[in-house]
């Protein structure tokens, strides 16, 4: 076979699931199942569907790059997230709208794609060749990893601080690849920038900064660009801010903002989280010549995004659905966070470190590094027995063979249990914690 | 970067369209926008999205693999037309039941993609490394000879006789390239096997199990499986019986239908063509442990098609609206093909060869050998001049060393144009073609 192709850990993690009827999985990446927009989806729907003049369109072939109207809408927005501040204003910004071209929003270098996913795919397929390495944040989300082992890329990894990448060890990684003749095999760096999966980690929009910087640095070394992929999957499940919350300290700008990175950062955004997972509309911002390239490949893969879903989503942006439900949908997943939390309090042994998130779907929690979790571990074994899934901390590490693989660690999801199965679940994971902890 | 990235020819087709906006296409592949269901897909939408116990599923993520239900569905259609015939029964299949083992078109080797393109890609991922060698027919589907060619694969060629592949050629071919040493990188068979784009041609079921049995007599010295990848597009756009001509004529069993062949036949179908382009929903059958490998890969695409999409055809599917507007559509083209057909008796000159299609979107016509159509020709330059666009048949030929390519003939699409505009686009076409020809 042309290709490496193992049985990704999440297939193993599903499989878990399905034989254990009762089980609670606080593993799955699952969005919340009674807040999923079935009345607006509906509605936009029929809408797109009234007449066989809006109709047709959206159920015959478009084009490859994606529905202009989505296209220009979604630049907008992204726009906006980035210099108006959602869910609220951020004054901070101002002023510094002249520092980016304005061809940095633009419609002409926005792909729509099947979730970020394949953005994520497009990205790795169009720029690394067998053998180059890409640069990932230590841990990070375990699909992405799972991909570039299937295409021989290497992964290597680079510390997390509360605030995002530890510059100081990135570079200390980039010096020792240019010592050891690997830098020109560096292609990319891949960032999770906001409530990371798994941590929970947003990281600062001054540390995007030095990231940008440091990259750049490097480029001659290398002998070529090194672009930032920056995946926001989860920037607008941020929670809603509260007073004694520094405005906007959970959403800082992306990447693109930051002055001169517009043809080094490749964006990847997507409406599946915030909207409708089983809708899976994604997208990405390129620059050229990476745009072009992306653009055919996508060509060869599927040449474009379904009509219906991608006119399904421009007449919720445009109507105001999208962001009505992305306001009710950011407050469910903070009380959903609350109600873990406070399980957690109750039930966790004080010996587990973990940490609250301001966004997203997860908690990361930290064993003493003597209590393994994996798949094969007492801990997991344990909690399968006691009808509780979570996603072991090992299998969002990259294999890097610059440090030991840490074991000790979990991701807790709050997307798609119900209140009552979080309690429960947290209740039983913390029974088996105190068990081995 | 890492994949080879060059314009495709239909990008530049595309181009072409836009910038003359009195343009005839008879060149694009798109499907006929007046018949497409849309008070259908409206009523199958509200019926998925009328309750949150129907619509959270299809709002939410799924498995990779596809919907289940849907999975099931599809398996089972396949079945019917391999075995009961659509849209008329085919008695001399009747005793053949046997030969074929039930787990053929079991939903569990059933894979959903986003539009059958997916799935080809997919295939050529999983089965091939760079400069392994795909046969295909001599001409083929141009989107995939771009697709081979950005993977780095090679592309042999095996000439076509009016009911498909001239097997005597194709084990010239597989014999030349167990002599030079190539026959080990021949890894697949590429074959669009009903109404074929771009010629029309249907491939006989003798045809198909001839191809089964040779493919597998060079096996050995091969070193490895070569698969049989089956693209049936086209395969539910068959023009409705008349009584003059055999029943079934049009529409043979697919190869998975061979005895022998289930473990080497990879099956393409598509819901795209025959109920909406817009909706872009694939599948494919796969032995193992291929079906395995390319469901990984798909994961690392975008784990899954969207389930919003897939309800919508199992709605259809479970309904009867689905069967209801084949039998609708297939008409609707029928009468298109008479049309153009009508145009091309009263506007090409006489030494103009052409085929009348018995089902699909194309026809395909040959000029004598000395007056080219491609893209830089006179004649293409005079039609797009005169605000006529074909899709000229150089670019549906690999580049084969064994043979120069053929660049005389045009694949001409009554699939998207309006009646009038087919009338008038082959009448400017004549117009052309008799100052050349």
């Amino acid at each position: 076979m042309g290709q490496r192709s193992t049985e990704p850990p999440i297939s193993w993690l599903m499989h878990a699931a399905l034989s254990r009827p009762k089980l609670i999985s606080l593993a799955a990446g699952f969005t919340d199942n009674a807040s999923l927009p079935v009345a607006e989806a509906r509605a936009a729907l029929n809408q797109v569907l009234r007449s066989p003049k809006t109709g047709q369109p959206a159920l015959q072939y478009g084009i490859t790059a994606g529905d202009p109207a989505l296209r220009k809408l979604t630049a907008e927005h992204l726009r906006k997230l980035d210099w108006e501040g959602t869910p609220c204003r951020r004054p901070q910004n101002q002023g510094r709208r002249h520092t980016v071209p304005p061809e940095t929003y633009s419609p002409e270098r926005l792909l729509i794609t099947g979730g970020s996913q394949q953005l994520l795919y497009l990205t790795a397929e169009a720029l690394c060749n067998e053998g180059d390495i890409v640069l990932v944040e230590d841990p990070t989300y375990f699909v992405f990893l799972g991909l570039l082992q299937s295409r021989g890329l290497r992964a290597r990894a680079v510390r997390l601080e509360r605030d995002g990448l530890d510059l100081a060890h990135l570079e200390r990684v980039l010096q020792s690849l240019n010592r050891t003749g690997e830098l020109r095999r560096v292609k990319l760096f891949y960032l999770v920038s906001y409530f990371q999966n798994p941590t929970g980690i947003t990281t600062s929009f001054e540390k995007k900064r030095g990231l940008v910087k440091l990259l750049k640095k490097f480029e001659r070394a290398a002998g070529h660009p090194i672009y930032l992929l920056e995946d926001a999957a989860y920037r607008e499940l941020s929670f809603p801010g509260r007073a004694d919350r520094q405005v906007g300290h959970t959403s800082p700008p992306s990447a693109l903002a930051v002055p001169g990175a517009a043809e080094r950062v490749i964006y990847a955004g997507t409406f599946s989280k915030p909207f409708a997972t089983g809708v899976r509309v994604g997208y990405g911002i390129l620059p050229e010549p990476l745009f072009t390239a992306v653009k055919h490949i996508k060509g060869n893969h599927d040449f474009g995004t379904s009509n219906l879903l991608q006119h399904l989503v421009a007449r919720a942006l445009a109507s105001g659905i999208y962001e009505k439900h992305v306001a009710r949908l950011q407050k469910r997943y903070a009380h959903k966070a609350r109600v873990m939390k406070r399980a957690i309090e109750k039930h966790f042994p004080p010996a587990v470190e973990w940490w609250e998130p301001e966004g997203g779907l997860y908690f990361w929690a930290r064993l003493p590094r003597n209590v393994p979790t994996g798949v094969k571990s007492k801990v997991f074994q344990a909690a399968l027995k006691n009808d509780v899934l979570y996603v072991p901390g090992e299998i969002c590490y990259a294999d890097d063979p610059a440090r030991r693989k840490p074991n000790h660690e979990m991701r807790i999801s709050f997307g798609n249990a119900s209140e009552k199965d979080i309690r429960e679940g947290i209740k039983r994971l913390g029974k088996v914690l105190k068990k081995f902890v």
